[in-house]
């Protein structure tokens, strides 16, 4: 695709986007995006076939790419050597990722129309939030084979580590759109999340040192 | 209102949920909702004057009633002598409160059509989920102030209990419906997610005797 072509899809998708989430997606007509992106009606036929199409590239276009750059974060964590620091970085990282608007009206978009494309919300929950909790938890157990946690169920551990640093404004932000909270009250959160994480699973030092690296207040 | 006149309002609220989540709001009628629920379209006008209030009443109908039961247990715990075993049972009755069928799909409900009732979100969200956790919050000050909990930011440590708790089976029910999961495995989500919590948030006992006294079955 040319450079132009490229342009001209993302346009289609942003204003594609936009449109299923004010209007529905019963409402939403391909002229409308047309419209709305600024192209013809046959560019956007040319791009995707069908009303469905598109909406199905719109809920689902950006699942994976996340996935890989916070998969790679996540392999570094579990071999770190200041654990609970690079926690701490994930955390946040992983905060500010899932916060990111377009993410989230993507997630709206696909909780509001779970009810007509089922198939699409078991999907996007698959290859998004649950894929994440399964990478999490195979740093958790690799950090717990390192005795750096003390980690029995690695996949329960990620999902109460994913539910506690994003849980509360993910949600919030389903019910009540994306709210811009600052940087930092988002690393705060996050930070605060990891605590709880960490007085569950560090493994308990001896040496009154290590235990001190373990507790950020200390 | 008569028990004839109340079991009726009753049908039409669950025949109109049941619509709304499978026609959607803009796809359901009052003629559909009376069909369903077996009773004249009079009827139904007679108990709600328009399809919005309808709307309105199936979505927000049962969020004060929930907070009420589960207050009064909160507040028990606030109080309980041993704190870990009520903690224990509060989150496991939160969960299966949570995870009922019937407050499930009114969440899909509220979720799926805050686009086009955006008040109606933040109104649920205040009054369900929001709410819950102040009470939750209060409790823990309080378990604070009885030096049985080492909480500074009550309303954070809430939260947090709130989404080690509900979090991911609220979060997966959303997407791909009410999985039914039995009580056993509610119950060890719940009793995991209180272990975590109590990692972090239970005040550490210098004194044998003190910790004896805390825990009468020690």
């Amino acid at each position: 695709m040319s450079d132009r072509s490229v342009r001209k899809r993302e346009s289609i998708l942003e204003a594609a986007t936009e449109l299923f989430l004010t209007l529905e997606y019963a409402g939403t007509s391909m002229a409308d995006i047309a419209a709305a992106a600024a192209v013809s009606k046959q560019t956007v036929y040319k791009h995707f076939s069908d009303k469905e199409t598109l909406f199905r590239e719109v809920a689902l276009g950006s699942v994976g790419e996340v996935g890989a750059a916070f998969q790679a974060e996540v392999a570094a964590t579990a071999e770190a050597s200041d654990v609970p620091l690079a926690l701490r970085e994930l955390a946040r990282s992983y905060l500010i990722a899932v916060m990111n608007p377009v993410l989230l009206r993507r997630r709206q978009l696909v909780l509001r129309e779970a009810g007509r494309f089922p198939d699409l919300a078991r999907k996007y929950h698959e290859s998004g939030p649950r894929r994440t909790i399964q990478v999490l938890a195979t740093a958790f157990d690799r950090l717990s084979e390192r005795r750096e946690l003390l980690v029995d169920d690695p996949l329960l551990a990620a999902t109460q580590f994913a539910f506690l640093v994003v849980g509360e404004p993910l949600d919030t932000a389903m019910f009540r759109g994306g709210r811009r909270r600052t940087r930092r009250e988002l690393n705060s959160l996050a930070d605060a999340a990891v605590e709880v994480f960490l007085a569950a699973y560090r493994r308990k030092r001896e040496s009154p040192r290590l235990h001190g690296l373990a507790n950020p207040n200390s």
